[in-house]
Formats: structure tokens, C-alpha cells, sequence
């Protein structure tokens, strides 16, 4: 009887698809196993691989699936062997939200047959396998759709005549039609295909996500005089002078209400003078709470001429979102049971013994009643997102629980896929890796403690190659409200100046708290404290922004040199050049689309003079080792013309502290010009 | 009213469990997220490390479950915390079979609280501290059982009441009373713990899985004079050759009977003479199949007795399990489903074209009957595992599907834990891994063509300490009677020597084709090829074992050294260090538990005297820098008192191409007395 009439034994423990030959592991990028999204922003090529392979020598075909989260039907992709069994495929992401992707591949028997069939040297055998392969186009003909069909079995019919004849030149030639194979392998025989089980998911971002300037001033220090609390107005009237700077995200520390039981006075004193205004942190008052502002700032619709105002001038208002209550924020009341009680009746305010800090209260997630809790803190977001505001600093998101940022940040995202989640989260590693991971769209980083050559070199090296760079977006600051490093206090202005340069050079996300960077705020409270004397924390500061000395003309240069530069908005493509001093340090951005490369040096020592010899990766930076290339910096508008792998620099920190090189290759036209790019 | 009678908002789009705040991530060991199984022996102290955090300042507390597979409950053992958020915990396995692990962790609020509590310096502070340790001790002692609970609630009531008295000193010695809080920790609050969702599987081998030393041999080539077919019985009469030597396994290529249709000559030639005796791997004629005896071997009752005697001898069968079959096996007429016929109305042979295999056909696996193949596949190796055999070398798995594998092995795995399978996959990296992963016990790897310094130290660092380290256990061979490599063609003595030291030292198991190569045979078919000229796979062969240039004695000297040295039974503990010489390999392994460390220095030169400073590192071998230590030459017994770690070492490869030195280092006594050890 036929072979396939056989009855099929009955064998009750083998798995359910056992004859699926293909298998597939080691898909990348993958943020452990699939379990959190890659993040990659709109336009962006999301190529993926695979190790895909099979038993014995059969051909393999791959494909790429991918479809928006919403979407029932996968897109495919082909993937192509890039040899060691490993597949790569690629997709284009048009629009911002949640996707998937996964890879299937099955053993191809016509693409088996059309390598094996110019191989075979017997003729018998050739004539054998002919007929082989117009049993698999007959199986292909029953698949295929339209004309298709007819044509395939056509073919089929042809080949089996071709291979009864005795010219096997014909035969050979007719197996091996290009044309017809390509129409058969439109419709492969996926019936034992293998699919990943794993539904990689992945966020696309809007481009800002990855590419942003960020700028954070505290508006009631806007006033028009000293002494005088600023207004939302007033900081609308400084829109100009952040936009001049080239900044496209403007900060507001918390503008809500400000809790007065237990004000904090200047710097952070317990005792308070009348007048003091207390930390914009400590939120809520009898005038509100998280979805109220401050009635010193203004009203609604004064916020919303600032964000109109701020958009008309490429600017995005980012509020800071700090989960936390002021002992009379009205919740205390409302919502005892979204607190801690300690057995003396009173609310369980922040410690970290013996630390106390009186004046902010958290939230207690471990309530019976944290349910409605996360309900309430994802309607103070969606308050603010119904104000036009998409972009959210939040404030120490590691004192609240992942399972809460994951569940409503994918739920901000799901209806705004705009939104743009910064993690304020200075503490350990895993901690700030798993907030980003769980969904934060950018990270603030260890960059404002890294200052050496080596400190920074290993640094960035890992953020931009180690296993978060898939999910881990670093923004750079140099100063925040919170930390006045040691590197600004004592090194002048060239220290301001070069660690501009290298957050702005370094992370294509990066931020500055102003004005006192551009003035170069330097006193600490006290010897070995990083916070700031008098800090805006908790006072208000009048800033001289005409002072001749201030930065705001060196920080505008330095970020319309990003805005210019493709290298410079991204963080991949940084490679680091050895040079000969330590004090210097040497790294180059390349964007390879644009043929876009930018080198950067900086003098790390803002008191002395350096120099040193530095050894180019010319490859990397796509110039001819055999020919002389300009080296044009963007800072001073210096031009150099270099030649080779080792060129010289000196830099002076009292005239500018940093090179910003954008290198200028040269083409080789078809009449053999060179001209400069 | 109270606090938790405040009713649950409804919010029914939060997951379940959104109060449970600790995180666990980055469990290891594992292959592929948990996909696949680590693998360990019997006695292995399994050390399973992950991230465990949780939001905030709380104090951790994590443990390490596991179980065997057909267990219910888990066991737990404690973690410690290792710092940067890494825990690590540990369990013994006593018993081969399949074990599962995963780790749990929850904030311990008790933790939390006496970590807190000792830091308190404000007097109410400390007094309402307390009150809020009573509520946690009364609630562990409502967990608690027997005395434990009486005796917690009286610890309770006095720290309440000791927090209404004047004296702080008292109240802080009741509050971190070291004996009560012991009891407490053993009643912790998991309510609101985590489990990592992913049972990471564990296979437990017994310990010969690590650690075995084979000898390939062909029974029919043991007959008693040139010409005449062995027996299992000429085999018997060998076993106290082959165990003199200091193997613990001997492995029979197939012992089935031999197809006649299209049987290869001798030198594989497609013409054949009257009686050539084919190629054992061409199984299956009249007398049978894969369960069946070749007759010109023996019988069963001649089977059993050689297992026996083996095992009387320390050494135990391995049987080669090669699942193709000659044209005359007794499945092509029973099964015919079972493999794949061409239009001509013949059975598809192996092919790889233009090569042919007429004399081979492999199996359909892809047939509609799978499952019957499987089931009758899985029957040869219950056959012979009735047999007490419990080695199988699988000849090509890679040419069979994973999945038939994964589950033959599990399936033969689950009846009989001590099944050792050896996979014999020449091939592509990821095909390799992959066998590996799904359950084969032991692999074939590359170390044949791995001949230089180079080489050998990339491919065993990539062994050991790779990824593949959990489930990749190499198995090292010089040669098989496939395999004749280019330096033992042209090497001489001293290659076969070499090779054997390299294989024994750098892999725990590894194993020889012989009498082929203590004989140091080395002639190939034709220049080029890696046959064997009159290869024993298709003649027979006679071998005269007594010749004196045998090596025989060297490789049991060789073998008694790895039995000595518990260093030399695991492939972890491998190091290289720099000799600065090109032809001279060193490196050393080091057991910890036993303090056993071997220093390996091999002559790659098998044709010059190479010499060459060798630099240790001393803190690697245990050894103290300050101080001589001495080398002892296990191969040769010669001394050398050696200090500090630059030495020198010259090889002659006419006399002896390596060094195998145990270091004996000093210990220092209580009456500083020095002595080796």
C-alpha cells in the first residue's frame, strides 16, 4: 500500500510537533529573554537576529515577524544568513507605541533541491531528482495563488518531460529557471515551520526620546526683581533666552502647592522665618494637591500660556512628578489608608535612620488599598497629560515599587505614545538598570560623579555597548538642584565649560540645571557638601542673566553644534582614541547615514595647560589613512589640517577647554578632485 | 474608623500582585532563560546566584528553593547577599536525576526594623520604634509555632512595656534581644513575597558524566592471529589490556550486523571482494537490526560476559548507537514509512552531492509516522539499556531532529538517570551547543585540529568559561577512526605523546582510538586525508600490542595521574599563563576543596628541543611568592625547587614532550617547621 496510508502508531508521550526540524535561539536584541521592550524612536532600521539552524544539510528559510501591538496580523521581513547560522532581518518603525517581532524559519525542500540539483554529476540521478523537484513545484503550484498556479504546473509538467529525454543540458536548464524558481518561492511549504515562542515586545519612541536638551529652572525664581516670587508669567518671559541657548525641553521643579506643616526654611534649616516658601517637593497644601499649582505661580490658564508660548519656540515644558505628600496635602486626610500609621496616631514621614525627614510623607504601597492608590497617582498623569504636558521628570522613582512604574507607564504609553518618562533615580546599578528596563524613556545617570579619563571612558563605553543600550537611555547632567559636584566647585569656569562639552558630546540626552550653571553656582552649604549655598530648594534666588561671565553664548554654540551633527543624537558610534596624557581625553561620534563624524577633546585639568599626541582609529572615522583631511572645530571655527593615524593638540583652559572637531573627508570625484565635504 | 476597613476601589486593570515590591532578576546558572537544563554530578555543592532589590531602603531576605522533579515540596537554603544587589545560595545534590531551582525574596519588614532601630537617636523616635517591633513580633508570633509563640508574645509585651518606662538603655537591649529575634527570622511575613516565575531545570549526572577516560576499540579486530574475525570473546581477553591502562571506558563502534547490499570495500571502495566485511556503521541485514548481534561477534550470553568482565575491571561498555540503516535492515521491508522513497521507486540514500552514500539510509523524520520512529528508536536504546549498558556514544546526532533527541534523552534519562550520552557532532558551533543544551551528556569537540598555542588556549578558555560551561562538557580526543590528523601523520612519537597529554590535562574526559594510537599509527588513505590508509571501519585489523615502542605505558601513566589528582577530574579551575615561547603551552588546574594543583607545560615542537621563562600566577596555584615551592614531574618523577613565578623549563621532545607537575606547596606549622605537602 501507498507509504503514507501506513497507520500512524500510536505513541502517547512524544511532543505535539515533533517532525518541526528548525530551531531558533538567541534572538537580539532581547531585554532578558523578552521579558522588558528594546526601546528604539520613529525611523529607526530595527534589525534582528536569530540563530537559526537544522539537522543534517537541508536549507533553511527565515523570516522576521513584526506587527504593531495592536495589530492581529504579523508583517514579515526576510532574514538573511550572515554565516555561523546567524539570520538578520529588518524593519522600519514608522510611528511611536508598543511592537513585537519574532522569527520563524522552516527547512526549505525546494530550496534544498535547487542547491543540491547543478551539484549532482549521474545522470540517472539528475533525471531522479528532476522528478523529485516537480513533485515539490506541484506542491508549490497547489499553494499559489492567480496565474501563479498554472505556471508552476506548467513547469512542473515540463520538467517531467525534459527529464523522460536523453539531452540533460535541457533538463539542467530547465530545473534551474530563475524566473519560475523565484514564483515557487512565493509560496513555501511552511506547514513544519518552527516560530520563536517569544513575542519580542519593543517601544518606539518619538525622536526626542533619544535625542534631547534639556533645561530646568524653577519658575517662581523668574521674578522680575529680587525678593519677588516668580509667576509661571515670568517664566514665560525667559522662553526666549532658554530657547536662545538651544534648549528643546524646559523642566519646572513641582509647581503644586507647598505644604506648611513642617516647612523646611533656607537651606534646609527646621527652623522657618515668615516668608520662606519651603521645597516645591514638599507637596500639597490646603490649596491642593499633585494636580493644583502653587497660587503664587499662577493659574491654569496661566501654565498653559507657558507651554503654548514654549512650543511656538521648539521648546517642550517637562513637569516633575514626585509621588510623596506634605503632612497637609489633602490626602493625609482623605485617604488615611494610603499611608503608614505608627502605633502613636501619627503618619510614618520619610527616614532612612537617623535620617528624618518630617515634612514628606510616602505613599504606603504594601495598603490593602494600593490598588486604588496606583489609580489615583495615574489620574494626576493623565490630569497633567490633558494640559498638553508629555514629558514627565520623574522624582526618585526606586522609593516606589517597579510593579507600579511598569503598570502605569505602559498605560500612559498605550494612550499617548508621545510620553517621555525621565528616571531620577541616582542609586545602584540594578535598581536604575530595572526602572529603565520596566519602561523609563531616558535615565539620569552616574555622569555628574565620573570625571577622569578612565572613569569616563569605562563609563561610557558600557552605557553605549554593555547589555543596557537596548533599554537604558542615559541624560547627562552636569549640575541638578541636588548636586553641585566637587569638579564645579573648585574648577572654574573651565570646568563648567568642559564638563558642558563632554554631557553634550557624550549622551545624545543631556540637561542642565540653570541659571546657576551658566553663572557657575560653585559654593557648597558647607566644606564636602554637594548641595548648593542658598539653594533654590528651598529659597528664592534672583540671577543677573546679563552677567558679561555667564555661559549662555558657549552653552547656545555647543548645542547648535548637536542640532547639526547627526553623530551627536545618538549614543551609538562613540569609540574612544588613546592619547598620551591623561588629563586629555579623545572620543569620536560617527553616524554612518549621514556620513556624519565628530571628534571631541577635552582638557579634563581646568587649571593648567595640556597636551598630547593622539592616535586616530582612521577607519572608524572613514579617512583615507593616505591622504591629509581637515579637522574643523565647531567650537572656535579653527581649522586643522591632519594627516595619519597621530596628530598633536594642546588645549588651554582659559581660552577654551575642548575641541569639537567635525572632520572633513575628502571625495575623490570622477575627474580626481578632491574637495572637501 | 480603622485604617484597613476602608473599602477597595475598584480598579480592575491592575495586575494581581502589585504590592509585591521585591524584584528578582539575573538567576544563575542558566541556559537560554531556563529553556534548558545546567548540568551538574552527584555531590556538587550548586551555587545559584541572582539580583534581588526592592524599592526603597527596606531590608531583603531571599532564599533558594528547589526540588527534585518528582518532589512536591521545595527545600529551601539561605542567600546571602554578596553586595551590588547579587545574592548567592547553595545546595548539595546527592542523587543523579532532573532537579529544579528558582529563588524567592520578600522586604522583611522585622529586618528592616532592627536594622533601623539601633540607629534611632531621638528618644520618642525609639519609644514608638519599639511599640511598632511589638506589632511585628506579635504578628510573627501568630505565624509561629509551638513554644516559639508563647514565647514571642512575651517578648512583645515586654518591649511595649519597656517603652513606657524613663530607661532608653533597657528598652534598646529588650528591642535587639539576638536569641528572640533568631526566632522570630524563623516565622518571617511572606505574604508578599516573590518567586521568580522560571523553574530552572538541573540534570544531575553521576560523577563518571565529569570524569571518564575511554578507549575506542574494534571487537573484530581483537581476533587471536591475523585475518580471522574477533569476537566479543578475543574482546573479553582484552580487557585487562585496556584497564592496565588506566581507562574506565570502552567503547565498541556498532556491534550489529552489517547490511550486504552495496557494502564498501576495504578504503571505502565501492568495488568489494569475497569476504570484506563492510562498514560497522551500515547496520541491519537478515540477521537483524539495531538489537540484533553481528553472528561473526558472538551472542548475547557473549555480550553479557564482556560486560561483566568490563565491570569487573572498572570498566564499563559503551555502546555506538548510530540510527541509520544498511539497505538490507529489516525496517526497510517492515517499515518503509519510516524513510523516503524517490520516483523511481528506490529509498533515497544519504547524499550530500555530488557525494553519494548508497550503502546508508537514513532515516524520514519528517515521515507522517514520526512517532512510531521515535517510539521504535527510543525500544534499541530500552534494549540495550536491558543489557546494563548505560553509555551510548550517539554517532551524528546532528543529523537527526533536536526534538527527537531532547525527548529520547529525557525520556531514557527519566527511567535511568545514569545515562551518559556522548554526542558525536563534528560540526558548526551552534549545532553543537545546541546537543548539548538539549540533554546529551558529554560532546566530540575541536581540540583534534587544535594544535597551536593559540588555538588551544582561545578554544579552552571559550570551553571553560564560556556560556557553554553549565551544559557543554567537552570530551577531547586525538583521534577516531575517522579522524587521522595532519600532526600525527608528520609528528611522530612525540605528536602522539603531546596530544595525549594535551587531551588528559586540559579536558576531564577525553579518550583514544587504539590500538591505533598507542601503536602511533599514521599513515592516511592518500596525502590530505585524515583516513586511516586500511582503516579498521572497513577490514579487519591486526594489531601486534606487544611491540615496544607501544606507548602503552606512558598513556597508563597518564591516566593514573588524572586519577590522583582531583585537579585534573574538572574542567573548571583551568588557567594559562605566558611562556615566552611560541611551541610551549602552560597551564594549570586547580581543586580548590582538595588543594590540588597541576602545572602543565607541553613542547607543541614534536621535532626540536624548545626552552622557554614561563610567568605564574603563584596566587592562582596557592602558592606564596615569598617563599621556594616545588614542582614534582608526575610523568617523569623529577624535582624541581622553583621560587617566585618566573621559571624556566626546556623540553625535549625526544625524551619526554611535557611536564605534568604537582606543585607541593609549604605549609607553615605552628612551630615553623616547613614541610610539603
Amino acid at each position: 500500500m501507498p507509504i503514507d496510508e501506513f497507520p500512524v502508531t500510536a505513541t502517547p508521550d512524544v511532543p505535539a510537533a515533533g517532525d518541526r526540524r528548525a530551531v531558533i535561539e538567541g534572538i537580539a536584541p532581547a531585554v532578558d529573554g523578552g521579558r522588558f521592550a528594546v526601546k528604539r524612536v520613529v525611523g529607526d532600521e530595527v534589525d534582528v537576529e536569530a540563530d537559526c539552524f537544522a539537522d543534517g544539510h537541508d536549507v533553511l528559510a527565515c523570516r522576521l515577524r513584526w506587527r504593531r501591538d495592536d495589530e492581529v496580523e504579523w508583517r514579515e521581513a526576510p532574514m538573511t544568513a550572515l554565516g555561523n547560522d546567524r539570520w538578520r532581518g529588518t524593519f522600519t518603525v514608522a510611528e511611536p507605541g508598543r511592537y513585537r517581532y519574532t522569527v520563524t524559519a522552516w527547512i526549505d525542500h525546494f530550496l534544498s533541491w535547487r542547491h543540491d540539483f547543478p551539484r549532482r554529476a549521474d545522470p540517472e540521478d539528475i533525471r531522479v531528482a528532476a522528478q523529485v523537484g516537480a513533485g515539490l513545484i506541484d506542491a508549490a503550484a497547489a499553494r499559489a495563488e492567480g496565474d501563479d498556479a498554472a505556471r508552476l504546473a506548467a513547469w512542473a509538467q515540463r520538467l517531467r518531460a525534459a527529464a523522460a529525454l536523453p539531452a540533460l543540458p535541457a533538463l539542467r536548464a530547465e530545473a534551474l529557471d530563475e524566473g519560475l524558481a523565484t514564483i515557487a518561492l512565493r509560496y513555501p511549504d511552511r506547514s513544519l515551520a518552527t516560530t520563536h515562542p517569544t513575542e519580542f515586545p519593543l517601544v518606539v519612541d518619538r525622536v526626542r526620546a533619544r535625542f534631547s536638551t534639556w533645561y530646568e529652572m524653577f519658575p517662581r525664581s523668574c521674578g522680575p526683581e529680587p525678593g519677588v516670587h516668580g509667576t509661571l508669567s515670568d517664566c514665560a518671559a525667559r522662553l526666549d533666552y532658554v530657547a536662545q541657548m538651544g534648549f528643546d525641553v524646559l523642566y519646572l521643579p513641582p509647581i503644586h502647592p507647598i505644604g506648611r506643616e513642617r516647612r523646611k526654611g533656607p537651606n534646609n534649616a527646621l527652623a522657618l522665618a515668615p516668608g520662606d516658601v519651603g521645597s516645591p517637593w514638599a507637596i500639597g497644601a490646603a490649596e491642593g494637591g499633585h494636580t493644583a499649582l502653587h497660587p503664587a505661580l499662577g493659574t491654569l490658564e496661566d501654565f498653559r500660556r507657558l507651554v503654548t508660548g514654549a512650543r511656538e519656540r521648539g521648546l517642550e515644558v517637562a513637569l516633575d512628578i514626585a509621588f510623596q505628600c506634605a503632612p497637609d496635602h489633602p490626602y493625609v486626610r482623605e485617604h488615611p489608608q494610603w499611608f503608614r500609621w505608627r502605633p502613636d496616631g501619627t503618619v510614618q514621614y520619610a527616614e532612612n535612620p537617623p535620617k528624618k525627614y518630617q515634612d514628606i510623607y510616602p505613599f504606603e504601597f504594601e495598603s490593602p488599598q494600593w490598588a486604588g492608590l496606583w489609580a489615583e497617582l495615574a489620574g494626576v498623569l493623565r490630569f497633567w497629560l490633558g494640559e498638553g504636558v508629555r514629558i514627565f521628570r520623574v522624582d526618585n522613582p526606586h522609593t516606589k515599587p517597579f510593579p507600579f512604574w511598569e503598570w502605569v507607564i505602559d498605560r500612559v504609553k498605550r494612550e499617548h505614545p508621545d510620553v517621555i518618562f525621565l528616571a531620577e533615580a541616582f542609586t545602584r546599578p540594578k535598581v536604575m538598570h530595572r526602572l529603565a528596563k520596566l519602561g523609563f524613556t531616558q535615565s539620569y545617570t552616574y555622569f555628574t560623579w565620573r570625571n577622569t579619563k578612565h572613569d569616563l571612558t569605562a563609563y561610557f563605553t558600557d552605557l553605549t555597548q554593555g547589555p543596557g543600550r537596548d533599554y537604558f537611555r542615559p541624560s547627562c547632567w552636569p549640575n541638578t538642584p541636588d548636586i553641585l559636584p566637587e569638579y564645579l566647585q573648585f574648577g572654574g569656569r573651565a570646568a563648567f565649560m568642559a564638563r558642558l562639552v563632554l554631557a553634550a558630546t557624550l549622551s545624545a540626552n543631556y540637561g542642565i540645571y540653570g541659571p546657576a550653571f551658566e553663572l557657575q553656582e560653585h559654593e557648597p552649604r558647607e566644606p564636602g557638601s554637594e548641595e548648593y549655598l542658598d539653594s533654590e530648594k528651598y529659597q528664592l534666588r534672583a540671577w543677573d542673566l546679563a552677567r558679561p561671565d555667564s555661559l549662555a553664548g558657549f552653552i547656545a554654540r555647543v548645542n547648535a553644534i548637536r542640532r547639526d551633527n547627526p553623530a551627536l543624537q545618538h549614543d551609538r558610534g562613540l569609540a574612544f582614541f588613546p592619547i598620551d596624557n591623561d588629563q586629555l581625553i579623545c572620543y569620536a561620534k560617527v553616524d554612518a547615514a549621514s556620513e556624519n563624524a565628530i571628534l571631541v577633546v577635552v582638557n579634563l585639568d581646568p587649571q593648567h595647560t595640556q597636551s598630547g599626541w593622539v592616535t586616530l582609529d582612521l577607519d572608524a572615522l572613514g579617512v583615507d589613512a593616505e591622504r591629509a583631511f581637515q579637522v574643523h572645530d565647531a567650537l572656535t571655527g579653527a581649522r586643522f589640517l591632519w594627516s595619519g593615524a597621530r596628530n598633536f593638540v594642546e588645549l588651554d583652559p582659559t581660552r577654551a577647554p575642548a575641541h569639537v572637531f567635525r572632520i572633513r573627508r575628502r571625495i575623490r570625484t570622477e575627474r580626481d578632485f578632491d574637495y572637501f565635504l
